[in-house]
């Protein structure tokens, strides 16, 4: 198992790079692993982090490749990857690509991420477009919702395809048999939607393969309705985002109101505990990083504001889709 | 003031919009009011909640209209507007048309709503599509979503109007002298989002009469990021029902996991009040309904679910409306 890490990426640098790919170096010993960034800067964290335990055995199996450049969060990113082969993302992708590599995974520009994915390791024959898919975690199961923000304008025969790839990534790395899959839409009928929407009913129920339930209204989502919900990448990446941000406005709403009041000040020290602990079963650096599936090789982008634990569900996530051999049974699943 | 209410409107049945209709009248001297609807339903519930008071003076503002048929909340839209002249949707959005009333009020099937408001009362000269627009207690303000399900396919177009006429209900209902207009984006850039909303970005960047900041993502919205948020039908009703759905979730896990030590179940009882309180904010029958902005008259559509609270809710927000002159001001606007 040999996994490459953008030591670069991420709002918080370098440093829980080369963290988290310490604990995961720590946890799997059949694993290797390869930070790729400029070599002075993660020499430095790992000289810090590991300050008189160098000579760790952990430490034999990783190696640092040296890459120059950095791509920018606001770079833009087809231009960026095409400018700076050199670049810690794309010397990264370079390495899945000519099997040097079993996986990538990176903190840094999810533009970047995907335009080096699409361009430098390139899609699987016969995938259309590959998407990017969040696993979540709802009140009564995981949920994968796919695509994220990769196609923000979709045509029906790729939501079709989303269905597909999702159905075996959700079977093969969480051991779900037959993955539900549910289309988001704004009603339960299936004449509801929008035109694409619709036609994407239409092919959904025809698509082999999978285990469609139908429409899945927005209202119903955060109870677990499907283990995979198939929507386009404008809508999945708003779903996304603003249940991160009601999650967080709802927790302040609440703390300020225990606070309001000597009563709830004194109720919400009790619970205090519980709420910490129902805060960590909210925790997106436990779910990992987002696959980008549909590649031709395991492309795994962890949260921008990952900290060194995130960076590790990420890897691991990397390490379950390797074991599981995702890509090449998509590859059958597309051909068939 | 004249309003007129559907009595066949919402889960709950006549019993909640008499009771509505009451309360308001009761509330508001100056108001008359019509009760749309079976009459002999309307007439038991009212002899039912009024037993003993048949006499009191707000009684003699009410109307009851005898309207024999009554639209499904399964009913194809169009086609039943069409074919049931003598339902209590229509007959009341008549009363509008005709300047017998001021503003019609319905807890009903929304899409009978939509089409009667579309074909019965009719657009506003030169507004491309009326949209259906909420208001939403977000933590620091209120903000006006627009569309929430009418058009699920948007032109830029119509958009940049959903904008202007927007920014007139949140300067005449709500009292914001210059509201803040953002559009519904994945990033905050410039170039951001699919096809429709790039076009949306640079016609509501030359838009007169409106406010426009930018785009606001998902992530942001709870915390009340502007006044008016536009996007397509399709995306507004994802996000007004993933809200209701992620809070309804969310304090199911609080409650949940308060419950599941004892600790817990200490903190969450002697904090209980608090939570109520929390809870009563967010909850959408103080919110009214919601209007729909662009027709020739005003109509609001009160929630499936409401109770009499979240009727009388509906008729106070209507009676803004009708008050403040909102469809003659969006008329002016829309003509400049």
């Amino acid at each position: 198992m040999r996994i490459v890490l953008d030591a670069m990426g991420g709002d918080a640098g370098v440093r829980v790079n080369v963290q988290g790919a310490l604990d995961a170096l720590r946890e799997y010993p059949d694993m290797r692993l390869t930070l790729v960034g400029r070599e002075e800067d993660m020499r430095g964290h790992l000289q810090a982090i590991t300050a008189g335990g160098g000579n760790e055995p952990a430490l034999d199996r990783l190696t640092l490749l040296h890459a120059p450049d950095v791509i920018g969060m606001h770079e833009a990113p087809v231009m960026a990857v095409r400018r700076k082969p050199h670049s810690s993302i794309v010397e990264g992708l370079m390495l899945v690509k000519n099997g040097e590599a079993d996986a990538f995974v990176s903190a840094g520009s999810t533009g970047a991420v995907l335009a080096g994915g699409m361009f430098r390791v390139g899609r699987i024959e016969g995938v259309e477009r590959p998407a990017l898919a969040a696993l979540f975690p709802m009140r009564t199961r995981k949920s994968l919702i796919l695509d994220i923000g990769a196609n923000t304008d979709c045509k029906p025969e790729w939501l079709a395809q989303f269905a597909l790839m999702g159905s075996i990534y959700m079977r093969r790395t969480q051991g779900i048999e037959n993955p539900q899959v549910a289309l988001v839409n704004i009603g339960m009928e299936e004449e509801k939607g929008n035109e694409t929407v619709k036609r994407a009913y239409q092919l959904l129920k025809e698509q082999p393969g999978i285990n469609f339930i139908g429409n899945a209204e927005a209202r119903d989502l955060p109870e677990g309705v499907a283990d995979v919900l198939v929507c386009d990448g404008f809508v999945g990446n708003v779903i996304l985002k603003f249940m991160e941000g009601t999650v967080h406005t709802i927790f302040k709403i609440v703390k300020d109101g225990l606070k309001s009041t000597n009563r709830g000040k004194v109720g919400g020290l009790i619970a205090k505990p519980t709420f910490k602990r129902i805060a960590a079963g909210l925790d997106a650096s436990e779910v990992g990083g987002t696959p980008f599936l549909g590649v031709d090789g395991v492309v795994i982008k962890a949260h921008g504001n990952s900290n060194a634990r995130a960076i590790f569900s990420a890897i691991r996530q990397a390490r379950l889709m390797v074991e599981n051999r995702v890509v090449s049974i998509i590859k059958d699943g597309i051909i068939q």
